[in-house]
């Protein structure tokens, strides 16, 4: 009698999908009943998908207070399978995120750095939709990688290995999926809630120990300033403490490029030189910072500082690309040609493939490098096949562009200071203009920083 | 060579769906074009319903200026059908439009009235589905009345008749079908360009000379204050003067019910009534109001005051009457049924179905009947049946109510009131409670006006 009426209460209490669309439509306070609603209307297809794209549009009028967007990310998380791992390894199961940039290879290197001190990373990863190739397209352009493993392969390959960097499978968070397409189609992209639930609650079904999360700014991030920034930052932070995992972030700046590679088997050769001890400083930094803090997060370390040099050591040793080479091999890449890619002196354009084309742009006149727009370079990149425009578009993994000159170098005029790589279609005139005017020289006066570089640690409180 | 560099241009110029659901979400004005794009995306289903949804909320958040709202009108007309007509009725073609109220048989009267002062009034009206039925519910409870007459068949009426009272044809304004059951699906009806657009599309597709709309505000309206019932006439008049129509508006309160009756076949016979002359002051001024109006936009007669007296005159005469027998006959209606119900002394419940039960309220003291609440009738009502809360459900058309008293009046304890028609469900003590809680007594000094009156008159400039 009692369950009976409880059970006539909570459908008395039970908004339908107008009311709950006209609640935020004005501004109010989703409850976390209401949300559930919500989030389980999509996930079972009891919605009209007009009634999802009113409600996105309203919650991107209207926004969300922290814990609306907390439940938000929970019950999205809640759609699908969410991971569990064996015992022995709670505390130390770890994974990063990151907002996107231009040149961004920093999970190739990070993720068998945490391995090779002692983390379970299992990385769910993504395709690039924007400029050029996500991490899952710089991984499959080696021949044999295979991104599309199972949970349970996933367990395996962390009990062997300890790192893994996959798709995410059909199960987990499948209400992001719906969520996803339709926000892309609705102009609801960018909505401080929602990429917030969609980030989190991914991450969240990974079950993870602890998560970082590299935010960009600039001119070829997302959020051009840091106060944007800092806010979705501390969206994703509260979100992921709400969920139970320790989480924090860096806001890094994304002007220029990460490293001097972009474009997806020339990144694969940068991160395979860092894992080799050649990185570039500002791909290091990157690299030791993120993983340095999910080390002292997990407690394996007790300092920021410490978790700065354990990551580092891993990759110098040598013990990060031995892991890398063991992931490859698990995610299904021939033997040798793991081998032959992490040996120390290799040609790499005997596993990779090399573009038909290369051209080269010389710098106009000498002078201080001032500037390199990655945007710019991302840009005509894209449009030359190195990214795509729709979701299950193929790319061009040869295509790509090499920096020859760092930020703040002086250079004399005529010096060779980007390789393009391309096939077809090949430049147009206009395309190499655009890229030769993503250079900017200056007086030797003028000196120059390099660009990539941490601006701020936001750690769980 | 020019023709093909034009074409080149305009389709450079026509935003994406996506990005014509940003331009409204960050508030800007939407161009022809856009607005174009969009109502033709919609009419020829070139769109997702998710984007047609997140449009609809971007647009109910921003709003719309009057050259975006005159615009969609248009587009929204243009989307189907546009009745046209013989030369010879050019100026004389005349509808009206109420935004709905309790106990609204005004076109019941009015049509056949304008008909009688020489106009062509091809009026396409609604079904309820707030409280109690509407127009097109009324009329279906006459045995034989059919409301689904083609385009031709309209034409055929009017030449003869000279008006009726018809369901909307699949042709005419397609986008405003699609459009108004998605708003209903995502809270996005009380919009005023959506309801802007909606009403006009509709009458500009009627291609009207003169159109009039009875614009209401007060407790059992849509808009409750007089302020923004007349910030939605004004947007009505605007759209419709802007589709070339002369279009007024009239502002007038809904507190209690037009008349003295409520309910499908009640309110066939306090309209037959009226027709006869016996009907009541509130109905007869809004009647009157309204046609002495189209009157004179039509250039009929030259000032408001003539117009009443025409309109007033029409029905007195019985003119008006005979329309109404002749319109009854045309659509459907065995000719001895029409001539019983339009004869002087009849009895309506031969022809019109009399509900199985009656019920009478008393009053529970003596005093001056200061206000009835007509939204609380029509609420208890539709639970009783004479409405519907879904599109497609049917209507008992016998249920309803007839007031007893006026407002005003002065009443002994124990009078009957309301009598109520029902049959299943019956009321339950609490619908007999809310019924009685409807009515206010008070004291004899406080004396009170009829509420139905009209408070301004919005004439096209």
């Amino acid at each position: 009698m009692t369950f009976l009426r409880l059970q006539t209460s909570d459908q008395a209490n039970m908004l339908s999908i107008p009311d709950l669309i006209r609640k935020k439509r004005d501004g109010e306070t989703l409850s976390e009943d209401d949300i559930k609603t919500f989030i389980q209307a999509i996930t079972t297809k009891n919605i009209q998908e007009c009634q999802t794209g009113a409600m996105l549009m309203a919650i991107w009028q209207k926004g969300m207070v922290n814990s609306e967007t907390k439940t938000l990310t929970r019950e999205m998380m809640s759609s699908g399978e969410v991971m569990s791992w064996p015992k022995e390894w709670v505390g130390h199961v770890v994974d990063k995120h990151s907002t996107g940039g231009v040149g961004d290879k920093v999970s190739l290197v990070l993720a068998p750095a945490l391995a090779a001190c002692g983390c379970k990373v299992p990385m769910i990863s993504g395709r690039g939709l924007a400029h050029t190739g996500g991490t899952l397209d710089k991984l499959e352009s080696i021949p044999g990688f295979n991104i599309s493993q199972s949970t349970e392969q996933v367990q395996k390959i962390l009990s062997s290995v300890g790192c893994c960097i996959v798709g995410q499978t059909e199960k987990l968070v499948p209400a992001d999926r719906v969520l996803y397409a339709l926000r892309d189609a609705t102009s609801t992209v960018d909505s401080l809630p929602l990429i917030t639930g969609s980030i989190i609650s991914k991450k969240g079904a990974e079950s993870l120990s602890a998560l970082v999360l590299d935010v960009k700014f600039g001119r070829a991030a997302l959020y051009k300033d840091l106060d944007s920034a800092k806010e979705l930052a501390l969206s994703l932070v509260n979100a992921g403490n709400g969920l139970g995992m320790r989480t924090g972030a860096i806001l890094s700046s994304m002007d220029a490029t990460i490293g001097q590679c972009v474009g997806n088997s020339l990144e694969v050769i940068e991160s395979l030189e860092t894992l080799k001890g050649k990185g570039p400083e500002d791909l290091m930094e990157l690299v030791t910072t993120l993983g340095g803090m999910l080390l002292m997060m997990t407690g394996l370390v007790s300092s920021q500082s410490e978790g700065i040099r354990r990551i580092s050591e891993a990759v110098i040793s040598g013990a990060a690309l031995s892991k890398f080479e063991a992931m490859m091999e698990a995610q299904g890449v021939n033997r040798e040609a793991a081998r032959s890619l992490c040996s120390k002196q290799t040609d790499y354009f005997k596993i990779l493939r090399k573009s038909k084309h290369q051209t080269e742009l010389k710098t106009p006149e000498g002078g201080v490098v001032m500037d390199i727009d990655g945007l710019t370079l991302a840009e005509v990149l894209h449009k030359l096949g190195a990214g795509r425009s729709k979701a299950g578009e193929p790319v061009n993994h040869s295509v790509g562009a090499e920096l020859l000159v760092t930020l703040g170098q002086t250079v004399t005029k005529g010096v060779t200071w980007l390789r393009l790589h391309y096939e077809d279609p090949a430049p147009t005139p206009d395309q190499l203009q655009r890229l030769q005017s993503a250079l900017t020289l200056g007086s030797d006066s003028q000196t120059r920083q390099k660009h990539n570089l941490v601006k701020e640690l936001l750690l769980p409180n």
